[in-house]
């Protein structure tokens, strides 16, 4: 299964204004991930823990791949599948492989675009499924092009007023709310596509 | 207790393109509101007589008043609060008195503001809350204002593209997630608002 992923603000925003190396969420926008971070809720944990476990693979911008290639970003002991048995391979969706990458065995650089980028991760994801995980264009991209089976939304209890807007001008698109998990600083929506 | 509650799309529209009377939930809105019409589950009907019976007074704006007001909208069977033992008094912010009102013991008219609105409702609303109903601009203002103390919002699957946004541009605000329900066609939210 293929599965869009991202944190979003009631406000639609998935970063606060200027997101960047430093600041991957932007101005304002560090409460956004408390949920996952703070991990004082055992629902927040647990939907944490079976979304890195059921991954095969995962599918990242260049934008995103740029916050976490960063000083400060991921390591050896931070990021998508950090402290568990196996982390997945990063397939980035870029037009020019960068010049530096800190932890090369982990990401892999697709330049042929996003389709290509979600057939690589498929191809190394086993039955695992492939996880679409930011930034917010690559994640509009899929879900609006119908490339996903699941679209997940974390929805925090914040209006943000600005920032990465998730959704723009699009074609209706009807969803099936699949399951909703709530802890008190999010609720965790999963919505299944319905064929467009 | 002042509350603004309004039905949202995913992608943070409350109408589709071209609301008004005859259609007021735009172009493509209609499946915004079957959480509420359908009434085929037991969540969305509690969720709907609980707001209901704690209503002592409504306030809407002209747009959503033009709307229910119009032939096809409310009647003695239809609007909010039909069917219950007493409809709530309903005041329209608008900036001139309309000149054909269908249900004219229903509504009253306030042209000095939204604050004003308020205030009158709130003297008409006793011991229960006032309600912010619509349409989008009232609700995203009187809770961009600060005037509400419960945002509740009912969150429909359904990417519309395009259409009445709720929230704009506008300060960053922390909410608190005070109660999630659940039911198959809507994702009931109502969040505190924390002081500015």
């Amino acid at each position: 299964m293929i599965v869009a992923d991202i944190t979003m603000s009631l406000d639609g925003y998935v970063t606060g204004p200027e997101p960047g190396p430093g600041q991957g969420l932007g101005r304002g926008g560090k409460p956004m991930h408390a949920w996952a971070f703070d991990a004082s809720s055992e629902v927040d944990a647990r939907v944490l823990r079976e979304a890195v476990e059921s991954t095969g693979a995962v599918v990242m911008g260049r934008r995103t791949f740029e916050v976490v290639n960063a000083p400060g970003g991921w390591s050896e002991d931070v990021g998508y599948g950090a402290g568990h048995a196996t982390t997945p391979p990063v397939f980035v969706v870029t037009h020019r492989v960068p010049d530096s990458v800190r932890l090369t065995s982990r990401f892999s650089f697709v330049t042929d675009g996003l389709e290509a980028a979600l057939e690589c991760a498929r191809g190394a994801s086993g039955e695992k499924d492939v996880v679409v995980m930011g930034g917010g264009d690559v994640v509009r991209q899929s879900v609006g092009l119908g490339l996903v089976d699941e679209l997940r939304i974390h929805l925090v209890p914040i209006i943000l007023g600005a920032g990465t807007p998730l959704f723009d001008d699009g074609e209706t698109r009807q969803l099936i709310q699949h399951s909703v998990q709530v802890s008190p600083l999010a609720t965790h929506l999963a919505y299944r596509l319905a064929p467009a």
